[in-house]
C-alpha cells in the first residue's frame, strides 16, 4: 500500500464513522473534495450547515487507526471506492436517474469487510435471498434449497445473516460450497444475531461479511432499513421467501424495486401468516412469483443464456388426437372389444367416419383389431 | 305448459341427444330454423353436409319423450333457451366477438337440470371453484373455506362435483346454507363420481345439478373438456385451488380466460406438485393470485361495491417518526435512562437536535424524563 493509498483509507475510515448512513450531504462533499480533503474539512468543522448537521455529533471522534487495526485483527479490511475490487457497478443504481429510491440513499462511503472473496467478483453474479426471522420449516427448507442451487449455479447468495430465512439461505450456499455474502447492520466485531457467530465466520470463509458501520457499531433498528438498501443494490435480484404482512423483507423488496432490481417472491400456503407478505408482493405486482431457483436464474440471468428449463409435462397417449378421433377412442371401453356400429352411438361420430377413424387409431398404436372387434391397446382408465 | 311450449321442449330434448356437443353446425341450424323445424329437418335427414356429419349417427334415435320422463322421475326438468330462467346473459360469452374461445364452442342446446334454484338467478352472481381430484388436505381446506365464504356472500358456487377440490367447494357452500351448482359431464341419472351420489342430491336440494347430456350419457373424457366451458361460462370468475402441471382445472381456467372471465389461482407450497398448475397460471399471467375469498369477490364483484377489506397491518409505536426522531428513539436502550449527550454518539444526531427531538418524542408518549435522564415509555425490544 502506498502512503497515498493509506491516507485515502484512513480518511474513509474516519468518514465512515463520522456520519450516520445514509449521509447524502457528506457523500456530496466527498465526491466534490475527495475523501482526504473532505475528512480535513469535516474535522475542522469547515463545512456547510447540511454537512455539519450530519457530522457535528461525531466529528471530534477520530478513531480511524483504531478501527482499521480492530478490523485487521478480525482478519478483515476496509474496502474503499478507490480499490479495484470496489463493486462500483452494483452501486451505480444509487445514481441512476429515475430510480425511485429514497432520495437520501447513497452508495456507502466505504465497506468494512471480512472475507476471502473479492467484492467486485461477488457482486458480478449475485442474488439476494431474504425473508422472515420467525420462518416456518417450509420457508427455511425453500430458502436453503434456493441458496444451494443458486450457489451451485455460480451466484453469490446475498442475505442479512438473520435467524430464519436469511440463515437458511446462507447455509444452503455454504452446503453447495458456493459463495455467500452477509451484509450486517452493525460493526464486524459484533455477531448479530449472537447465535450466528459461527455461521458468520463460515460466511467470511466462503465469501464476505460486510458492513458500512465501523467496529463497535450496534444494530439499531433504523440501521436495518439502511442496510437493506445495500443487500438490494448488491444483488441483481432479490427473492423474498417468507414475509409477514409487515416485514423487513418486504422493505428490502421495496428497496430492490426502487433501485431497479428484479424482485421475486416465493408463494406458500394461504393459511400461513408468513406467506402473506409474499402473496401481497405478487398481487400488487411488485414481485414476480418464483417457485424454483431456475426461475430466479431466468429472471436475473443473462438474456437468452439462463432460461429456466420447462417443467416436464406428462404426456398422454391420446395427445394430439383431433376431437373426432378422441371421441371414437373414448367410446371404446378399456376392456371389452367393440364393433364400429357400437361405437357410433357413444361417440356421436357417423359410421363411415368411425370406420376411417379406427385404422388411424391403429396406426398410432392406440387400438387393435381382434376376432371379437376393436379394442384399446394402451389401457388408459383414468379420466 | 302450452302445446307450443311442450313442442319446443320436445324438439330441444331430441336435439340435445342427436349431436355430440359442441355441435356448431346444428346450433346454427337451430338458430336459423328454430328448434321445432330444425328437429324435423334433422330427423328427415334434410340437412347440410356439416349438420349431417354432426347428427347422422343418432338422428333416427328419437328418445325425447323417454328422456323427459326419465328426468321428471328424478325430480328434474329440461331448461331451454325459450324459458324465462335460461341463463342467457351467462352464455352471451359464446357469441361475443373477440372471445378467444375454441371456435367450435356454442351455448348448450338445452340444459338438463335437477334442482330447487332458478338457473338465471344462480348465474347472476356465481363463482366457479375448481381444482385437482387428488387434492391435498391443504387444497380441500382452502376450497371448503372459499366455498363457504363465497356462498355466505351470496355467490352461487359452481363446480364439477369431482372428488377433491370440487367436492370440497360444494360442501363448503352447503355448510353455509348457500347455493351451489354442479355441472356434470354425464346424464343426470348417473352420479359421477358414484361416491358423490349423496353430495349431488344435496347440491340439487340447494341449487342445481345441470348437464347438457341427456339421461344415460356417460362421462367420456372428451366430455369433461366440453363441460368445462359451461362451468367457465356460468360463473363471473373461476378460482383454481390446486392443479397439477397438466390438469383439467387448468383447462377450465383457459376456457374461462377465453370466454373473457376472471381467472384466479390460489398459491400453495412450492414443494407441492398440486400447486404447480396454480403457480404456472400466475407466472404466465393467465390468472390473478388470490389468497382470500374477499379477494375473489373484489375481482369478480361489482366495481366499487365489493372491495376486499385491507389486511390489518400491525402498527408500531414508532410509525410515522422521521428518520432523525427514530434514530434518537432507537439510540435509547429499552431499560436504562440516557442523557442527551449520551444519545448524540449512538444516534449520529447533533446535540441541539437531540435536545429538540426528546420533547417531541415525549409529546408522542414514547419517552419520558426522570431524575436519572430520558427513558423509553413503551418497551419495544424487538428489532
Amino acid at each position: 500500500m502506498t502512503p497515498g493509498q493509506r491516507e485515502l483509507r484512513r480518511a474513509r475510515a474516519y468518514l465512515s464513522r463520522v456520519a450516520e448512513p445514509p449521509a447524502p450531504a457528506l457523500c456530496e462533499l466527498i465526491s466534490d473534495a475527495g475523501p482526504v480533503r473532505a475528512a480535513q474539512l469535516v474535522t475542522a468543522g469547515q463545512v456547510s450547515a447540511r454537512v455539519a448537521a450530519e457530522t457535528a455529533a461525531r466529528r471530534a471522534d477520530d478513531r480511524a487507526e483504531t478501527d482499521l487495526s480492530a478490523v485487521a485483527t478480525l482478519g478483515g479490511r476496509l474496502v474503499i471506492p478507490e480499490d479495484a475490487e470496489w463493486p462500483a457497478e452494483a452501486f451505480t443504481c444509487f445514481t441512476t436517474p429515475g430510480a425511485q429510491a429514497d432520495d437520501r440513499w447513497r452508495a456507502p462511503v466505504a465497506l468494512w469487510m471480512r472475507g476471502a472473496g473479492r467484492l467486485d467478483e461477488l457482486a458480478e453474479r449475485a442474488v439476494a435471498v431474504v425473508g422472515a426471522r420467525a420462518a416456518t420449516g417450509y420457508g427455511e427448507h425453500v430458502a436453503a434449497e434456493f441458496g444451494y442451487e443458486l450457489a451451485e449455479g455460480g451466484f453469490a447468495v446475498i442475505s442479512g445473516a438473520a435467524f430464519g430465512i436469511d440463515g437458511a439461505a446462507h447455509r444452503g450456499a455454504l452446503a453447495a460450497e458456493g459463495s455467500t455474502v452477509a451484509v450486517q447492520a452493525c460493526g464486524l466485531d459484533r455477531a448479530y444475531p449472537a447465535g450466528h457467530q459461527r455461521l458468520l465466520d463460515r460466511i467470511a470463509g466462503s465469501g464476505a461479511v460486510i458492513s458500512e458501520y465501523p467496529p463497535g457499531g450496534w444494530p439499531a433498528r433504523h440501521r436495518f432499513l439502511v442496510r437493506n438498501r445495500l443487500i438490494a443494490a448488491f444483488a441483481a435480484g432479490t427473492v423474498v421467501v417468507e414475509a409477514g404482512v409487515r416485514s423487513g423483507a418486504r422493505r428490502t423488496a421495496a428497496a430492490a424495486a426502487a433501485l431497479g432490481r428484479v424482485v421475486m417472491a416465493v408463494p406458500g400456503p394461504v393459511t400461513s401468516a408468513l406467506s402473506v407478505g409474499c402473496h401481497l408482493l405478487v398481487r400488487e405486482e411488485q414481485a414476480v412469483l418464483v417457485t424454483r431457483p431456475a426461475e430466479v436464474v431466468e429472471a436475473v440471468g443473462r438474456i437468452g443464456a439462463d432460461l429456466a428449463p420447462l417443467l416436464s409435462v406428462p404426456r398422454r397417449c391420446t395427445d394430439g388426437l383431433n376431437p373426432e378421433l378422441l371421441a371414437v377412442y373414448e367410446a371404446m371401453p378399456a376392456r371389452s372389444p367393440r364393433h364400429p356400429e357400437q361405437l357410433v352411438r357413444d361417440s356421436g361420430v357417423p359410421l363411415h367416419r368411425v370406420r376411417s377413424a379406427l385404422p388411424l387409431l391403429e396406426l398410432q398404436g392406440l387400438v387393435g383389431c381382434g376376432t371379437s372387434g376393436w379394442h384399446r391397446v394402451v389401457p388408459d382408465g383414468a379420466l
